[in-house]
């Protein structure tokens, strides 16, 4: 990391681009834009054996949930009615006799899979378009998950599997890579990455989650992932990307090893171009399938749950190839 | 209603149809599995346009959520980070200035759009594929609704707009309607219900429940919807329909106006058929589509959240027309 | 009401009584600090009979639970283990065959009989014994409910009956008294109000709540209570009163009828002499036991839940007579 | 452990006396029956210099909160209002401009310092006063936490330090004791436990939670406590001990040495003799206090959380020297 002080992000991205405006002064779904109706035929068009893959992870696994450190806990699934009521003379009863069982949660709306609302993270003070941070505060008033679920995702997706293209399991903490080699991946498979394409990115590192002792996996912090340089947020740009979505817990290297930023990338990307971030994304699946019939591109639909005011909501995406 | 005493299920449902064991018998997701990948093909047959709708109700929508009366409350929202930490001097500072919003939910599992599992509701000491009703207690250890939430559903779905096929805003209270209604409000809208369809059917009911006071929704609470016959739980097997999708918080009216039982239809055909049931399901505005371009068939995808154990899961549909 | 404009807390308590810094800077307390080990042994002193009294409201009343109107809602109880799982063979089992039952809840913490932390409520930009305002931001990190709950309250308690007194079974909306009033009232009863004294106000209120349908209680909400004026804050100070316990939700009038101003003695009292407040306090029984034997003082005990960084916390207070 | 099979409760307990029906078929108090007014005043005798210590552990410690292992969690607390919300402009706004800071809570009921329901755990088809198990399931009906709430705890406690009898900072891992040491530590100490005593119990077991890694607390889970026997519950009986209080997390030795039985005492005293049982009683600072004055005995006041059904309920033991 740089011996330098570490730059505040209105320095390191001043001259940055932006779409603030471009879709009006009220808009919340940002790149999301770029799909309209011929976006959705065209990830469509990508349909042929019909196949199917679910990319949530599961809520309330054994191991133990990702997260990103600090507050967020695990969620807290509770049964309200169950079999044990009616054994007990105790459960709701209905003429017919029929039984049934209930249950609430508790749990952080960004503590599984899930889509940040584009005003989820910012810096200086407005939030994506230019809304002011202060709209965040007590509930997300401006640019809040909610118009990302009403409007849903559809489109075309790549996979972009770094792991196997650097012939790996998966990549180390703090492995950085950008979009000359999501590019050259992509060329290995075959494929080619196009305007206004969803990208899937993965590192294989929720596979290394759930396979490590907790404590390892946190210890020292660092995602691998995309790392911040002025080309790349010019290449989002250019190539019109709406959604991007990985198997990591922040998208992006979580340090910047150059600037020593956190998380630039959500700031170039989220809050100045308006670029949707899908976060712990399940793709080894998706993956070993495309390794194995060679089609890395398909009909990607998401629909986060519409969260009134949500700085985020879980999801459970869908492929259809 | 009935003078005659209530019958309980095991009399009124003998010699109806089951699907037991007709998957093996660890299956637990039922007449999903009538969806394979070319069903999903066939669904994706449908796309013509591009246009694409999403199904979920908002979750904290300020009129108050629909949920079946009981214990379900509305879900409660809590932001734990935002702006006014950071103006406050206690956000969580990171290198580079970023800021952030973050929040947790507490809500009934079943409180909004939502997929049952297959094991959420039962009479007699089985639920769906014969395992025990015992299996639901504190957990339900089988027939969750994980394994839907895994699988994705995926295919050709068709809207069956039985309000704008009666002349109506939405069917009144108690107001019921059998499989040749659906039928021939197909016929009515120029389209054919084909096996394997996804059955999306619109009764207008959460438009009232939006319109109305809540007190008056609830009053004698009796909703409108498909009613028991043995012909209709025969057509359903007959079709193998593999998913029921409707805007009402039950899927069937509340009390079978001929027996007096509750709930008749989730019993023949979700715990005997393994028919999966969507509820809550926001049609209106697809509704609204179809009539204005004659096109009620698309592809339907849904992904319920990923909850372990569930007794059902949150959903926000997706179709692509 | 005034017809003037009203004016801010800063220009009404300009000149108000203060005793920021008076037991240190970093006391968090506040009057409390009257209640030395003297100060019990006078409480001690008043127990005759034996007899106790608990003045905490029902958790979960079937009624609904008073709480100020806003977000917060009533608590949910939820059990995670019971008869129910050992009858259906899903129990956690110990050797030798205990069974137990568990539960958890989600409350508001200031939604039943509570204490609220001397940091609950401020104007301008200091709490009490001025730290800032900022220091309530996602946590209360100064002047929260712990230091009150560490300590513990116990002294003489006076119970002053204003519904007995003024010959009503409860106060109506907006009904005011003052300091004079609550000392003519213990003339009424046979005794007095002594320096250091914990007064414990009885308007009905809360036997109207529960008696009475939620809109109508809630209707144009005012309660009963002290209303401000510059001579009752010197009488405070000048009595040293260390806690002001009431049957209300918010121990004073909800709107001053002079100025305008909403709750001007949590702030002349609370906020800047540090008395502490008690809400939500069931005086029925008591109050009935006094009026019977006459004895209208007592060894008052209450110690709220240590919630680190709570902003209030819930209390079940206990009388010995 | 003994090699032997491990007997059940029935056959361990058969012949232990019972208070069921002893004070009356509908009792849900038990021994605190014992706790009349003559007790009460008994407690006030012992009060000699006003000092007060509150025994509650604090809910949201920074190292962790202790809890029985299972599923109960960290309670979490969150803010739903603070000075952020006016520093953004979206406080809730009152006329005179007072601001205040709010927040909520979700815990487990027995997850801090609390009395346990007399139904909370039992053996057999009852639990206390032969109330059937199933009264427990999904509420607890019968014996639950709200009457013993609605009662309260006062009367002459005396602390019967073990662990300075013993020369220990805290007693080991699953060292025992039993009425016969607490007879032994009482002359010690130069007092004597005495009819319907509320014994409190000190093994330091608190103080080595909180200065231990969590790991090394949990592992090989048995706590310190009294033991099973015969003469023990004897002893209880004809001490008519209306409450034991400790500063472990089940009040006696996890696993009973001699007949390996999970908590027999639980059983033996508090579901057939009616013995409250408060858990997680913070007593260090007392002890200390004790040792330094010689002053064993005081008058002790509990009123745990009145929780409608509650299988417990949290509380902050208020104790007067």
């Amino acid at each position: 990391m740089s011996q330098n002080p570490v730059p505040h992000l209105t320095e390191l991205l001043a001259g940055s681009p932006s779409n603030w405006g471009k879709w009006g002064a009220n808009d919340e779904v940002g790149a999301l834009n770029y799909l309209d109706a011929g976006q959705v035929l065209r990830g469509a068009a990508e349909i042929r054996s019909g196949k199917t893959f679910t990319l949530q992870v599961q809520i309330g696994h054994p191991h133990g949930d990702p997260a990103f450190p600090g507050p967020r806990g695990p969620a807290t699934r509770v049964n309200i009615m169950d079999r044990g009521n009616y054994l007990s003379g105790t459960g709701t009863v209905f003429p017919g006799g029929l039984e049934f069982a209930d249950d609430m949660i508790v749990m952080y709306l960004q503590g599984s899979s899930q889509y940040d609302a584009l005003g989820h993270l910012w810096y200086g003070d407005q939030i994506y378009n230019g809304f002011p941070a202060e709209s965040t505060s007590g509930r997300m008033a401006k640019a809040s998950v909610l118009p990302i679920a009403e409007k849903g995702i559809a489109g075309r997706g790549i996979l972009l599997d770094m792991a196997r293209h650097r012939g790996k399991e998966y990549l180390d903490k703090g492995e950085t890579f950008d979009h000359e080699d999501l590019m050259a991946a992509a060329a290995a498979q075959g494929c080619e990455i196009r305007p206004r394409d969803i990208l899937l990115v993965r590192t294989g590192w929720l596979g290394y989650f759930y396979s490590t002792p907790r404590e390892e996996f946190y210890e020292g912090f660092i995602e691998p992932g995309l790392t911040y340089s002025p080309e790349l947020v010019e290449w989002f740009q250019k190539m019109e990307i709406p959604n991007l979505v990985t198997d990591t817990i922040a998208n992006e290297v979580t340090t910047d090893p150059v600037s020593g930023v956190t998380l630039p990338l959500h700031n170039a990307l989220m809050r100045n171009l308006g670029v949707t971030f899908a976060e712990i994304i399940a793709l080894d699946a998706l993956a070993a399938d495309c390794a194995e019939d060679g089609q890395y591109t398909f009909l990607y639909t998401a629909a986060p749950l519409k969260v009134v005011d949500g700085t985020g909501a879980p999801v459970n995406p869908l492929v259809v190839k």
